[in-house]
């Protein structure tokens, strides 16, 4: 398989079809290993570098949970290709940068993605679609159940899993939710919500663009702390409260349709004509466009468009799928055109 | 016939089918005449006001040119009558006003309508679709030289026709073309034309709206000085700047063209996108989305829709117009969802 038959497909996380799924995009576990013996990454010599990726190599293509997967070094990766792959959440920006002996590993389905090298040795993801964390970290953990019968991994009795960076110590587990609250964004609750679950030693943040201002009122929360905590401790509690915000984000949407439901029907079809009719359009416009129809189809407002087709045209649209799409490196104008070009096509435009 | 008939109809003047119709609108003559042995309106006791409209009234039903009238007395007209009349351009604003003894008989194509005891005692006004003002004049001249026949007009060798307002003395005559100049608002030379006029003795105002501060890009030029000059003077005057004015919106219209064409059609077509989803739409942006729409027919870039389609949103949007296809009084908000819902449909949208 060639990243480019990546375009053609919808990553498993993107099929809008997991629970909560008028409200959640996806569920992520990471789970952050070092291998026993060597230094971290960052201070580690050459030699050892080179070691390290070919142990973890090995390691993971004898492992029976990565069958049907890809393996690619960073240094052979295009830059195009490192910011696709960003782009779709398999590896993180970071490991774009000095790709030397830093390598990636991913099924099919995109669902498990190990990104060997980056701060910490081994970093395990699970991406799930949907309010679907406890199956998130469940696969992770199998995983890293599994690998750890192949690769000793460094461990203190008394600090837990050791890391590069000392807030990933101890489960060395980041579970993470997105979430789409366009209700709460527009009722301005978003603040109370932040605060509130920074005081619970979580955090929050918008997905596109920085903290309260998040483009297409997509945000991301996550434990802070992995650390004098169990896994479990750390799922249960994500989950219930992103439970409690779900129920925040319904009940409001509720109220809207009771009380708003002209004007939010005006927008959301206002959103739709926009990227129906639009020849040029820039990637934060559309992303709050493309926001507004999601929140539509929730609603029952839109039938005619389905949420997988949201989801997918959150990913086309970047920079690097538009290029991937187009075949040649296009300036940001001719992003521009490239992204509308698409949108309006995809949803039925002319 | 019925005032509600017109609805269901076009006007003459919104045909777009005149002379530069991509450009000019309409063109207007309007007379101002007032009868001998009379004092003008506003100083007139009621007995006096009260035989003006029956001599006017009699002069105009003998006219051979009013056939297939309508006669209306003002303070028989409902106030949302008055103001679809307004609307349609049949009468002043001020018309509507002190309703008693005025009145308004106007032909069923909405060529030819004239006032009865608005500021003068008559006004006739011609309107003619496109550019097309000797044409509008020409008409006014034939019914004005009928109803002398009928009527003594005040008249004195030295001043000319005498009117209420002295600004009007003279020929009487107020010569106005409506243009619609998009393309010299978006390069902002429009401020430049309204100097160079002014300084020509003509004025230029914003149709919709004030000054340069035009919705929708509409503009009326006409003339401010009506004494000492013939009308065959005023015509031509009007007629030559008027030209002047078009080969300018047109060659700006051309080099934006050439040198923006991607981000005129993208605009044209947002317009279009939003005029086809709002559920709710004020006035002002209808105008100026309608515009968009209107420059994008001029430039062969919307295909689908026909000018004077256009021309009659501009008037079917108004408060009046929308109360009436209503059938009933609507507030500022419920005219907000039935101006949408209209121009939705009218252009295609669900």
């Amino acid at each position: 398989m060639k990243l480019e038959d990546l375009l053609m497909r919808e990553s498993e996380w993107l099929k809008g079809i997991g629970p909560r799924s008028n409200i959640v995009i996806s569920s992520r576990a990471r789970i952050a290993r070092n291998i026993s013996g060597f230094p971290f990454f960052n201070w580690a010599k050459k030699a050892d570098k080179e070691k390290l990726l070919k142990l973890a190599e090995e390691a993971l293509l004898k492992s029976k949970f990565m069958k049907d997967t890809i393996f690619l070094k960073m240094k052979d990766t295009s830059e195009i290709d490192k910011q696709f792959l960003v782009e779709r959440h398999l590896i993180s920006p970071e490991h774009t940068a000095d790709a030397a002996y830093k390598a990636l590993i991913f099924d099919e389905k995109e669902i498990v993605s190990i990104m060997i090298n980056e701060e910490d040795h081994l970093r395990i993801q699970v991406l799930q679609s949907g309010f679907n964390i406890m199956e998130a970290w469940r696969v992770a953990d199998e995983i890293d159940s599994d690998l750890g019968t192949k690769l000793a991994f460094a461990f203190s009795p008394k600090w837990g899993y050791l890391t590069a960076c000392p807030t990933n110590t101890g489960t060395a587990l980041r579970a993470s939710v997105m979430l789409h609250l366009p209700a709460l964004v527009m009722t301005n609750q978003i603040g109370n919500v932040f605060s509130a679950i920074s005081k619970l030693g979580l955090t929050m943040r918008g997905f596109y663009g920085e903290g309260t201002e998040a483009i297409g009122n997509f945000f991301q929360v996550s434990n802070q702390v992995s650390l004098g905590r169990s896994e479990l401790d750390i799922v249960n509690q994500i989950t219930s409260i992103v439970n409690k915000i779900i129920m925040r984000e319904e009940s409001t949407r509720g109220i809207l349709l009771a009380k708003n439901k002209e004007e939010v029907t005006d927008k959301i079809w206002r959103s739709y004509g926009t990227l129906k009719s639009a020849r040029i359009i820039t990637s934060d416009e559309t992303i709050k466009l493309l926001s507004a129809i999601r929140l539509g189809i929730d609603l029952g407002i839109v039938k005619n468009i389905t949420r997988p087709l949201i989801n997918e045209l959150f990913i086309l649209t970047q920079p690097a799928h538009l290029q991937k799409l187009e075949g040649k490196v296009l300036t940001a104008t001719q992003r521009d055109y490239k992204r509308a070009d698409i949108v309006r096509k995809k949803i039925g435009g002319k």
